[in-house]
């Protein structure tokens, strides 16, 4: 049987990723990398791959089964995804939420008329754990659902403390507060906002001579950032930053509270939560499950722009129909 | 807009459960209860619906969307499901998973042609977990699954304690083995078999006079049953029985191990967990959510026998694509 062919789009931690997985993908093949950067510089780990300048892609229209795209939101994705999905099928891990239906509508776009089947805003929030809000609130329409993030590193909350003078290097995490977990869990509701839910813990190190108050206050007043969190901050040394905080590990919870009965007696708890060593290589892993959803699809003729929402769990995996009923139903 | 009008074949504990999550669902309606009981001992708590004899159903063909089998897999289900599915579209809980198989293959059998939309095996496991286990796998395809079920009344088990001689009454509780669980949690990897991995727990009422030794001897012993588990057997008294032990929860876990990275170094624990105040109920309003998707798969010419790993999320909710992306997404 022919392999699938993929290309990745975008070199950095997430393609590397989609690299990493593909090769546990048995039917599927890396054959090419796109890159901004002069395709000279990347040493593909996988024989046999072409790497090319992103400008060619359209040179491989007719050899490529399904693009992956592997850039961030907020730049590379909204100018890539509308252009690039004219002319492949595509998957991609768009995860900025207020942006979401705006960046889905530019894809329905650009992919009218192609023939294309493109899977947007695949990953594991939105992604997973999408597909557990949804169906976990079809099943119990009475009832609610709150979602947890972490423990795990924000990147762009990092990059926010690397901004205020004085800050050589920072990392933040994101972390659930247990005692609202825990409230939950037990079936009890509650009003908690997304602040309120969640604790930034912040490791900060300072640059010679800086002003620690100076940037303790910055952080903690930052709007929408850190302001009205509960934000825990500690200096180290760069030397203790590297050592212990460069993994880039992420999570979270999504917990359904439902009831069912005669008067909504009965409760039920639907927990799904993740704990990921590696947030790009686990987002990489599930684009690569959808990658062949998309192929799968676009065969069977089921075109236009799709979600995690509209992708059965049958065409997830390289299991033949028989053999998920047999091993996994 | 027509509401989808849905027939309930077998008014126990499950047909009740799925009548009370039909009242949460405002895009759908009970028209109809087929028995086998005499039609005039039921009394329905929806107004307005038709309780019929079974032996009737086939009047209603062109009348319900949507029949939603509640029968038992052992011996209703085999017999009703292939009879049913030639005329209606249906879904059911069918869930010995020995014989899953070979009940989906006669269900394929019957529906051939009938250009009838046929869900089979929906409900927790099989159902939701299953869903989990094929999703997991399929992103993290180095890894391994377990699941776990409990705490929670195994009704096969209760039936066999209460068959013994010199026994009242008895209910038995499957429970994970917590040590595994946590072994498993802690990301290393257990051989443990389906038996160490659950205690079973009996709450057991005698008759007058009845041999305790015996009674316990003989539960210990039952081959597949309780054979080579860690049995707890308490004898209590009847009130007890029924003061503490009258509901009927369940639940369990799902729990992927899997790895990443250029040498599988980094590991993800992904862990979908339920606690159910009521088993059938929770199945009941897993039906009904596959009813609608059922439904809404038939309109659109998926046809043909289908399990809950064929359906697309956004098909188990009364929520528009739009809704969905802009909501759950």
């Amino acid at each position: 049987m022919d392999k699938i062919k993929i290309g990745i789009v975008g070199y950095g931690n997430l393609g590397k990723g989609v690299e990493y997985a593909l090769r546990n993908a048995s039917d599927m093949e890396l054959s090419l990398i796109a890159t901004r950067r002069p395709p000279e510089v990347i040493t593909p780990l996988t024989s046999n791959v072409k790497v090319i300048n992103i400008a060619n892609i359209y040179d491989y229209i007719d050899s490529i089964d399904v693009m992956i795209l592997c850039g961030g939101s907020a730049t590379d994705l909204s100018i890539q995804g509308p252009e690039i999905s004219k002319y492949f099928n595509t998957v991609d891990s768009f995860d900025n939420h207020e942006q979401i239906y705006n960046y889905y509508e530019s894809i329905c776009t650009s992919v009218k008329g192609s023939g294309r089947t493109c899977i947007t805003s695949v990953g594991w929030d939105p992604g997973i754990f999408s597909m557990v809000r949804a169906i976990s609130e079809a099943i119990l329409p009475q009832g609610k659902t709150n979602t947890f993030w972490g423990k795990g590193v924000s990147q762009g909350h990092s990059d926010a403390i690397r901004r205020i003078k004085g800050v050589k290097n920072a990392v933040q995490y994101t972390i659930p507060n247990e005692e609202i977990v825990n409230t939950i869990k037990l079936g009890n509701s509650t009003n908690a906002t997304t602040k309120e839910k969640h604790i930034r813990e912040c490791y900060v190190v300072l640059e010679d001579n800086a002003d620690a108050n100076y940037v303790e206050n910055t952080i903690r007043t930052m709007p929408n950032y850190f302001a009205n969190y509960n934000t825990i901050i500690h200096f180290i040394t760069e030397d203790e930053l590297l050592r212990n905080h460069s993994s880039i590990p992420h999570g979270g919870l999504v917990i359904r509270n439902g009831f069912t009965g005669s008067n909504n007696e009965n409760k039920h708890l639907l927990e799904l939560s993740l704990q990921l060593d590696s947030n790009p290589e686990f987002t990489a892993a599930t684009l690569v499950a959808f990658a062949r959803a998309a192929y799968r699809m676009n065969k069977e003729g089921i075109t236009g722009v799709k979600t995690i929402l509209d992708v059965p769990p049958s065409y997830l995996s390289p299991k033949s129909s028989v053999e998920l009923i047999k091993e996994i139903l």
